[in-house]
């Protein structure tokens, strides 16, 4: 695909600066790209790449003031991002071929598929599964019993989605996610051998979730684990048992959330996160990486770090003086000294 | 399903109070439970359910004292847990309809399956492989070469069990768990590359094991990998080459224990724990979720936390002043100024 | 495999103590080997099995002084693990028996398959992927479009490639790891909601690379996440669009590396690590296991604990105080007593 800089101008509804007859055919990120590549500053750290790239087009915030000449044609727009995230969509390549079913899947005759659906080869459709328009199945996916999904859904190869559980519609699942497997609950016995609690509801993924690589979201003891609309899973995150997250709710890679804790709306739940059971965490609340939940967040948009995590502020301030602990130490061993000297005991 | 009070309290030895014609069909969460469900009162954070909830019967302690009038029919058991896990068990609807053996399937003829025992679609089973009685081996399953299974296991889909290695009776290994991968050992080389060490040796998991979704079990160097009996495993947990888990530990999501080190019985591991190799963590370890620990466990039944862990009395204490950190500071300075005010040399 | 110790002696290019007619057919693990097997003496922390070991030959440092007298036949050799992945290879069972195409693969017509190269059941390989010579694909693989493999790569059950991806040659990738899912990039809107960025990047793995079971490298947003050759990775770990791992670098279990940070040479990043995104790890760095990086490391060779990760030996050292904190806040308390004694005013 090759385009013009006033072409994309035009699209972007931004305004240029510099050659509109500037043809690029590829988008770079600005630290690698060539002549005949379109680039974007969005992130303040790189702009001294502003002034040093090849890219013949430049895509900047409307409010940018370069303290240099630059070289590519400037367009400006009111959000580099959502401009970025519209043009990346123009030269996506990984669109598929039309909606093929393929002879190899392994399809229940009362399972349900709708029209412009597309289904990989070694799929397994189980009996009483429906699926929705106008979705691409990979290959080597599982889809159990009854289960439901909605329309516009992708779901990458090897994803697991166990019997009875429901996916709504613009749903993206990615390669081997498993969803609604057994939640890890055990009755302790008297012989300190544990009794498995059977585990009989489901996962309720609602509208426009995306769940990343390996994820695992387990069903719940019963009635439903639930993920809200608009909700975005990392790879490799834990979600378990009856655990509800709310609407919009972003958590980064390696989190993982107790059984039956409810996280609100509009969160970001930072990496490798660990959130405690049975908790209620506010909406739009906001943990740093590597952050440890050991009670829940009652104060909505609270910031939180550590482990046990604090607020964010109170931890860094603590944290600050625990990196100086050996020279306050040695602080308190001279005030003991010198209180000696005056004669006082200690 | 339908049940009446008096029924469940028959079948679970319980003592009935109210209506025992009340019916239910569905069992379902205190806080959630609607006309017709069976609701249960385990944990006391959801007591004040108890007086609000819509559901029908709700199984209690024997010891429950209600401080206000409660409407479902209380069934009184000596343990709910396991009065629960019994119940849940009548209403499970995964059970599969019944030994087929997939002609979907990649068996090899030297294989062999015992009777009872289902095979779905797209697994495959390799030479040499024994697999005993009344197992679900879900579709999309790879089996490698003389693999031994027990009997009454369920193998979900798209797990990996790699060449040698063996599984006991009655064990459940969730969707996209890989057992026997190559152990993470390297030689350095003088050139600070690396030397990949082959790992000659297996994973041997016991009776009664469950293993969550997408946990790695790495094959030892040489000799076994080894899950004892009754071992309870989580989601995304890594067990490193040569480990031992020792009978009835149960292991939280994400946790990590690396390459040779030994853990004891009846331990209980926290989510997103992490163990160093080659140390012993003794009989009835508990370890609080995200602690690390550097060395072993040589006391039973510690408690430990923090990372490094130390006792979880002790980092808690320690933790408490962590926080306090700026005032402590501050009374610091103070002393200082009010020692320098007394003539004092700090 | 029976092989006599003078026959290893001679192999290893090591000297010989004892009976060179010992017969060995296994190697096992210094503290469980038996009459009959060959053991080996790395790790100092195992010595006192030397003294008590049933094994037949004993592979120790030309440089070991045993301070007792040895059963087992000794071999002296100039390094014990290279010594002994040598051997490992010779007893290696997991070979495979030849190239077979498998007639239940799913391959493209326009793919192309090297020579020598076997392909699995049920691997499904799409258009325009190219595979070299002896490599082998097991069962379940999923290769998406224009992936291009290299020679000499072993690619485990139900990994998954997706489009456009490359791999050098000598790759090892195990089971169920996720090679370029899309990166986790969304732009915020005026609703709360989030708007995915596309993914047009790739991943780049180069020559003699490891890849973990479960371990997920996301694709970059554009250009490429690139692993530089000899990155030997491990299980669970996740690796972030339009990251940059470099030349021999090691990365423990769970850790996981955030969105455009660059990881230098001969790095060891311990287990369960984290590392924020848009930064970079200097050559050398070592990062002890659960550490947090949310700076880049800027100093080479530099070792880093704690979260935030400051230098190992400053962690160490305040978290030798931190452990002391209820005592050093007593001592406080008493120098206030002590001040006020002698009049003083805090």
């Amino acid at each position: 695909m090759k385009v013009t800089a006033a072409q994309l101008a035009h699209l972007l509804d931004g305004s240029l600066e510099g050659d509109p007859e500037a043809v690029v055919s590829r988008p770079a990120r600005i630290e690698e790209a060539r002549s005949g590549d379109l680039a974007f500053l969005d992130n303040p750290k790189y702009e001294s790449y502003a002034y040093t790239t090849n890219a013949s087009v430049l895509l900047v915030h409307e409010s940018f003031q370069p303290e240099r000449p630059i070289a590519p044609t400037l367009i400006r727009v009111a959000d580099v991002r959502n401009s970025l995230a519209l043009l990346l969509e123009k030269f996506d390549n990984s669109l598929s071929n039309g909606s093929v079913i393929s002879e190899q899947a392994s399809i229940h005759e009362r399972a349900r598929i709708g029209i412009g659906t597309s289904i990989g080869a070694f799929v397994v459709i189980e009996e009483g599964a429906i699926i929705g328009d106008n979705c691409i199945i990979y290959p080597q996916v599982f889809i159990g019993r009854n289960v439901r999904i909605g329309s516009n859904c992708k779901i990458y190869p090897g994803v697991r989605l166990h019997h009875d559980c429901e996916v709504g519609d613009n749903c993206i699942l990615h390669a081997n996610a498993v969803i609604g497997g057994d939640g890890f609950g055990f009755a302790p016995q008297a012989d300190q051998s544990w009794k498995k609690m059977p585990h009989v509801g489901n996962v309720v993924i609602e509208n426009d979730v995306e769940v990343g690589s390996c994820t695992c979201i387990d069903r719940a003891a019963m009635g439903s684990t639930l993920i809200r609309s608009g909700v975005k899973l990392d790879n490799l995150i834990h979600i378990a048992h009856n655990v509800e997250v709310g609407n919009n709710t972003a958590i980064a890679a390696q989190a993982g959330i107790a059984g039956s804790t409810r996280i609100g709306e509009n969160c970001l739940i930072g990496g490798q996160t660990g959130i405690v059971g049975h908790v209620n965490i506010a909406n739009g609340t906001k943990t740093q990486a590597q952050s440890g939940l050991s009670t829940g967040v009652e104060e909505p948009n609270t910031a939180v770090f550590g482990s046990p995590a604090i607020e964010y502020k109170n931890y860094i301030r603590s944290y600050v003086i625990f990196k100086q602990l050996p020279e306050l130490q040695k602080r308190v061993r001279e005030l003991e000294k010198a209180l000696m000297a005056l004669g006082g005991k200690v």
